[in-house]
This record gives C-alpha cells, sequence and structure tokens, in this order.
C-alpha cells in the first residue's frame, strides 16, 4: 500500500508517519518509484505498536526506538529477545545501595524465588532491572514499615505467575516469533494499566460482599 | 510521646512533620503546654501513610488531603469509607465520550462484569472512576487493534479478585476500621508497583521455561 493508504488504514497522519520514518521507529518502505514507498502488513502492525509506546507508555522517543531495536533482532534467541524488548522498558527506580532496608530486601527476594521455584530469575539476579524494581518496591515497604510477609508475597507472586501463563498463552496465538515479541512489549505496556483498574475493582467488589454497602 | 522523639522513631525531620500538621495531613497532638503537645502511634502510623502518598505515590498535597479526609471519616460504613479513600487516588484518564471505541469497551465491560457475578461493580457502573479507568484501557486497546477476547479478560479479573481477596485478608489482620482503611489506601500506592514487577518476572521466568534461553 502507498503511504496515503498506510495514513488511512492506521488512522495516523502521514506528517506523524514521516516523522516516525526518520527517526527510525518505523522501517522504510519499498521504494518503487523516485518518490513513491510500498508498504506493508508489518508496517501497520509496526505503527500500532509505536503509538502504544509513545502514547500510552509515554515513552521518549529513544527509548522507544532502543525497544524496537530489540524486537526487532532476530539474531537473538526468542527468550532473550522478549528479554532484552522488555529490559529496555521504563521500570521502577533501582534500590537505594546506601539504604540499610536494601540488602533485607534482596534476601527476601532471594527467598521467595527460592520458594516458588523461579530458577532463572534467582539466576539473572540483579542484571534484571524488573529484579531491581522489585528489590527497590519491597524495600520502600520495609523502610516505611508496611508488612511484606513471604507467604503473603509468595502468594501473590503465584497468582502473578499464573497471569503471565495467560499473557504467554496469548502471545502464542500471534504467528510469528517477531509478531509474538512485538505483542509482549505491547502487553507491558497496554496490560497493566487494565490489571491495575481490575485488581481495584475486585477489591470495591469484594469489600461489598464482606461488608456490604 | 514528644515531637523529637516522633520525628526520631518515624525518621521524619521535625520541619517536615511540622510542614504536614499546617497541611492537614497530620492530625495535631495533644496539646500538654503552651509549647508542647503529645503525639501517639496513630500519628506514627499516619506519617508512614502520608509518606507513602506524597513520596512513593506522588500525590499532590490536596489530593493526599482529600484520601485522608475519606480514610478519617467514620460516620461512614466501611464499603463506602474504604471506596471514597480509594477513588479519590488517582486513576488513569476518563474515557473519551466523543471516540467510537468508547460504547463498545462499555459493552465488554459489562459483559464482563455479569459473567464474573461482580454485581455492586455492575451495578455502580460509571459512578466508579475505577470502573472508568478500565472503560479508557480497554478503550485504548480496541483503537489500538489490540485483541482483548472476553475469555482472556476473564480469566485475568479472576485472578484479579484472588489477588483482592488477599489483600483484604491482609488488611483483616489489622484491629481497628480506621488501620484497615489506611492499609487498603497504602497498599493501592505500595503493592500496585510490586504485582507490577512480579508479573513481569513471572513473564521472564514462563518465558524461560517455555524457549529456553
Amino acid at each position: 500500500m502507498r503511504l496515503s493508504e498506510l495514513s488511512e488504514r492506521s488512522g495516523v497522519s502521514t506528517a506523524t508517519i514521516k516523522y516516525y520514518l526518520r527517526e527510525g521507529l518505523l522501517p522504510p518502505g519499498e521504494r518503487v518509484s523516485a518518490t513513491q514507498a510500498e508498504y506493508g502488513e508489518s508496517h501497520l502492525r509496526r505503527l500500532r505498536l509505536v503509538r502504544a509506546l509513545l502514547q500510552v507508555g509515554r515513552l521518549p522517543v529513544a527509548t522507544a526506538r532502543e525497544v524496537l531495536g530489540h524486537v526487532d533482532d532476530d539474531s537473538l534467541g526468542r527468550t532473550i529477545r522478549l528479554g532484552a524488548a522488555l529490559w529496555s522498558l521504563p521500570h521502577g527506580p533501582d534500590p537505594d545501595e546506601e539504604a540499610p532496608e536494601t540488602a533485607a530486601a534482596r534476601a527476601e527476594v532471594d527467598r521467595l524465588l527460592d520458594r516458588l521455584g523461579w530458577s532463572t530469575a534467582r539466576e539473572i539476579g540483579s542484571l534484571s532491572p524488573v529484579h531491581r524494581a522489585l528489590v527497590s518496591s519491597l524495600a520502600t515497604l520495609i523502610r516505611l514499615g508496611y508488612p511484606c510477609e513471604s507467604d503473603f508475597l509468595a502468594e501473590q507472586a503465584r497468582l502473578m505467575h499464573q497471569v503471565a501463563v495467560h499473557d504467554l498463552d496469548m502471545m502464542e496465538t500471534y504467528p510469528s516469533g517477531s509478531e509474538q515479541v512485538e505483542m509482549a512489549v505491547a502487553s507491558a505496556v497496554l496490560y497493566e494499566p487494565l490489571l491495575a483498574s481490575l485488581r481495584r475493582l475486585a477489591q470495591e467488589e469484594e469489600s461489598a460482599r464482606r461488608y456490604g454497602i
């Protein structure tokens, strides 16, 4: 399809598409003449992901470019490719290594991962920004004096594992590796607010069931 | 305890405590002389929550004051008090009523709530900012062309309900109604990033199990 059709089908203006092309967020189309290029379904898909990253995830353009670079790197195995793409998304803050609670939080996360049998997460440890964000959140709870008992954490982690199983099952309904990694990235950005809303709505519902209105 | 001890035990400077007192975020202590007041354990707890709202949740002072006003309003029943406190926290954006996807998203949320049997959430509907944020997230998915099949949503919602059951069980380990509502508010602010990290870590773990490293 031509640029005008890509614009129409995606709902993104031609000026914005040209901007994404210049910024390297969208790969160039196949040139068919000096002034025209041909775009395909993969461009439509990519536009959708770029909008998710920029408009919903509010990622800076440079970060979005880095994420997409990993999505496109099919020299990597699927887990590493997925990991690299997800790791380049914004995360919570890194733990404050000066703070006394950080060591306690890290030990608690290690115990948790051992207990859950999440051996890869345990092995990769602080190399993963996700692991670091988890340690940081837990250190905040400890510092403020809020409870984070192991049983409670393990139970919530098991439920999040079931959520992740559904996430990956959904991802696997997509045919190609590229599409699956694209979907995983979109899912991290788009489904997180959805899950947070579902949790809060479930709290309201459960509260009404327990205590009436 | 005196202000100096409250400062020492909470780790919050006396200047900051005085600022919280002036802003009405912390109730005044019991005056024991013209220049001194006496503070109790409830002040320590409240300081902890104020820091969670301001420092972790990054709430504006006026919003924090509104949230705390609902937490302290024991004229309300527990569900309403909890609801009012949680509703005054920041939420995702309201749905764009001009957008064609919003009606489809709202119908999908209604179907979902019916299917789950969440009758209170269904009844309250768009009165709840949580419900509105959910409709808005779903409308974004539809607009960008990402899937949100009913089966997938229902499965994730059921898991979030289990998360909420654990949340409320934990809340109920606190003795008084006030402490329980305080804990629910802290939980909405502090445990959301923790759950998001657990989900992403679970995705990494599950991906390594399915596809190797």
